[in-house]
């Protein structure tokens, strides 16, 4: 992520020192087409994680709500696009050193060699990771809120909340300046978007059936997910998005040194995911006698979020216990959830919002310059923040438009009361 | 897309004429390289809007039908490969200036440094567009064509018309010549694709039952898509796909303009798909209060296909306006096709035929060195000529190798006539 | 692949003579980053392929076994890589000139310039081949074997049979040695993992009821593949992916020679796969009045398996004709299986082993460096190597822990007895 302007003139000034600099053989205009390369690249593996979203989320759900998983992920993505063009991106980065909040103000290009990328790669590649942060909450919701409710929170989400947070470490605002370490966001996108959708959790309470009054979830049949292949391509999905948005957050490729830490990044995201399917696959195993192949996959996220405030520095092997912890994460956070009966129905809080916090807090262990500290202070101020933002936009449109179906449209199923269009239509 | 040969020479030289030159301090053999992987990872991301086609057909088709869409979709794309390759390219680009078509002889590979690019990269950006084109065909005419003469169609149109129509324009061609504009194709692949196939219809007639004598459609149930989560995530790829496709018809990458003009290509197709979703939610469900997601998904198409004829020119928030009305001429479009019991299984021609008119109607409106005049010219001509060859080339099939199943297999379901292989077997 | 260390040397001092060489203007250091953009391009696409496998097996397996399937493939990549890392690479890698086996030490990053790519953009690309190998063999297998057992098998052939075997050629073993030609691993990947598939398919025995005493296989119905859009895009995965399998095998993008290579090589790859196609919906229309789309869709992968043992020399039409041999090998191979009674799910060991032998057997009409003998050999010593060790292997797992599930669990479906997941849970 572009986090502090001057690092990048800095590199840009490397740059143009050359040849006589030891430092890179490289011009600036070829740095600066390899740079913008790398966004528009990356940016469009992160961009296709919106369809991995849909997918899981389409699998994951019942089969009676798949259409309107369908609307609200095409249609999240595309609000996202808007907002953070409209306003969101100079609310993160048109912010006063050390800041709270920028200015509000649609962006523009003004691409110059010396930024040492195009300015609309750079956006390009911030506006989807804005977009992935509503797709996490799009999942926990499913299955019981009103649809357009729900494109209500996604533009402010996109157009304000997740620019503020975010612009407090990538903008230069106050968390970057007191050193907190967030590589590509594990609290910034995953917890971010995971504190939003547990905060409509909450105030939307479970679907209807779906925890017996001791606590228990009810037997699976009538909740089942309407598609285990769809999970799996929407997982693997997101997984080759993740290249993009770690890889793409060393923000350049134009030196030695970039393409040989993008290559790093790239092994260490791949092996923290394995570490987390692999942890998943065991310990459900062992507990339940049955491997779980929804906690494999969703242990895949938990790994994938957990290496992505450090996916440079740790060693391979720090990388798969990293993502082995991320997914344990995953089981037991399911558990927890099931205990406060908070429904969500995707697993997105345990993957996105636990293992973004485990990600971020172990950040220090392999980083010698981020410390626990200052770790502890960026995840509680922005899960905080973004909690208390969200509960309370969720809160007023709960009091005053409505945010949750009746229970008769919730019955019938989502598809036939708010989108008129059967997901699956099989006949024999 | 390969526009003029002369335009590529004149970049190479400028090119060549480094360091002293201000224009580029690239040298020449990396411009080539960085030229190459445009159009390889360009054309990568267009060759799988292949799958994307393939998932939005199976998606949409009823699941009696899914079978043989697949068979199409992998089969067109084949069969485009080879007679692009055996005669096509050479159709198009083997033109006199100023002409109306190429020679009738195999591509072949002559890469010199001159060129700026390896050949074999353009033929293959270009091949795929040729594949999108007969595409755009296969999902209007499911149901009820017999798949051999659809192949059949498939090599003429992938062969010899759309290399012809292409010709003329990105072959150096009489509407080159008089000044046409249509950067990425709105006209010249997604209408041709769209011509064609509203030809194949209006002579192949409706399905079996599919309206009423009034002429309203009849109830949705036994013409009910089989996934709705297939034809979104067919949508993403797609979206994903012209990413490639407006991006990679910038055809180079080797220089600071050209790497920010991909930049903004990049974020007016992503924000015009926006626009036509935005658009199309907005609309349905004021007019009807269910929001259609079928119309969301294609007016996403719609959007993206409107910003074809012109990525670069506009601003952020024309595109998103372009793409709006995209969107709606979706909606609308679809609406007139029932009306005249035309039967466009997938929406493919308001989505491909009517909205590349408007796109490239729109073109003057934000490039000033197009005039309205000549891109009427251009639509006019090019939909006129792709339409009547293609509407004689279906009329002499269906006059003699037939063209529609029996109304027997038509009822059985095309999958059981045809390929012999159920789409679905799902058993408890 | 990486072949012999001293190639990449060699490139690397001829991009360290310019600018007074004739060869390259490119900087070492922009050669560099180009070459591990490659890798890292290449290997994400190659990364996509594992969901390739995983829904080209979810939609040929019967709907009882997919959850399994999806289960197998993300435990299959995930261990693959942790494997590769630990081991794999270095048992490859670490071998003497003409030897036969490296060293059991795990790999670590040791990127330098003079190398010419990023040590890890090296592993990651090798590293998902490697997984391609085991990815081969989940499928043929499905619906009857034990999901622990194969997972252990999984961790043997990534760890040390392919690493083994692929080090006698791209480690620069034995093979390289007596000038055994495979571009990209027809042997060394696809037979690798047909080879170790075909051992574990014998010891398992067909799924129950599967065969006649006849040795005709059972009518469709019980067995019929639970969704065709599924597989279908698995085979354009797979298809897109095997460009980044292929192109990325050239090692290096850094000159003009390597840009204008990659290309022929997308365009050889594309048309190969079109060959296959093409070849298998004519001959399965001819044969039986129905045009199989499973036999086009695995035509498709025969025609990628047979040109990858040489994707750049071969003229497109050569390349058109290679892959239409593989696309009949792979239905005439199908044939062959059931005669022996051999039960091949998803029809990998046609596609993959028996395509790839004619492949590499085929180098040596395009290409005047390789001989027809040293092809002979190399295919008869992976093949036996590869084969006799998987299926010592699979006989002391079936003597022991058992690899075959109970005649009850199979009936029942492996997704009850495995994962206690339903694949698809659809309710009206």
């Amino acid at each position: 992520m572009r986090r502090f302007k001057f690092i990048t003139v800095f590199i840009f000034f490397v740059t143009l020192a050359l040849p006589s600099s030891a430092e890179t053989t490289v011009s600036a205009e070829v740095g600066f087409i390899f740079n913008t390369f790398l966004f528009l690249i990356c940016g469009f593996l992160v961009m296709f994680m919106a369809a991995g979203f849909a997918m899981l989320e389409s699998g994951m759900v019942t089969s009676k709500s798949v259409s309107v998983i369908c609307a609200k992920n095409i249609g999240l993505y595309s609000i996202a696009g808007v907002m953070f063009w409209l306003v969101g991106y100079n609310l993160a980065y048109e912010i006063p050193e050390g800041g709270f909040i920028g200015k509000f103000v649609s962006w523009s290009d003004e691409s110059k060699l010396e930024t040492g990328y195009a300015d609309g790669s750079d956006w390009y590649f911030q506006m989807v990771f804005c977009a992935t942060t509503v797709s996490i909450v799009s999942g926990t919701l499913a299955e019981r809120i009103k649809l357009w409710p729900f494109f209500l929170f996604a533009a402010l989400l996109t157009g304000a909340i997740y620019p503020i947070a975010m612009g407090w470490q990538w903008g230069g605002g106050w968390l970057a300046v007191i050193g907190f370490s967030d590589f590509a966001g594990s609290t910034l996108v995953h917890s971010t978007g995971g504190a939003a959708a547990l905060a409509g959790a909450i105030l939307l309470g479970p679907r209807t059936g779906r925890f017996k009054k001791s606590g228990e979830p009810t037997p699976i049949k009538p909740f089942a997910a309407s598609s285990i292949p769809l999970v799996t391509i929407g997982v693997f999905i997101l997984w080759l998005g993740w290249f993009g948005f770690n890889g793409g957050s060393q923000l350049a490729m134009g030196t030695f040194d970039d393409a040989v830490a993008i290559s790093k990044i790239f092994i260490n995201t791949n092996l923290s995911a394995c570490g987390g399917v692999i942890a998943a696959a065991l310990i459900t195993r062992l507990m339940s006698g049955r491997t779980d192949v929804i906690q494999m996959l969703n242990g895949a996220i938990g790994g994938l979020v957990a290496i992505t405030a450090e996916p440079l520095m740790p060693s391979p092997f720090a990388s798969i216990l990293i993502g082995a912890v991320g997914g344990l994460i995953v089981v037991f956070g399911t558990k927890l959830l099931f205990k406060f009966q908070i429904d969500d129905v995707v697993g997105a809080i345990p993957a996105h919002l636990f293992a973004g916090i485990w990600g971020t807090l172990a950040v220090p262990i392999t980083n010698s310059t981020a410390n626990f500290g200052t770790q502890f202070i960026g995840v509680l101020s922005i899960n905080i923040f973004v909690f208390i933002i969200s509960f309370v936009i969720w809160a007023i449109m709960k009091n005053t438009i409505g945010i949750r179906l009746s229970k008769e449209a919730e019955l019938k199923g989502t598809d036939v009361s708010e989108t008129g269009v059967i997901a699956y239509a099989i006949r024999d």
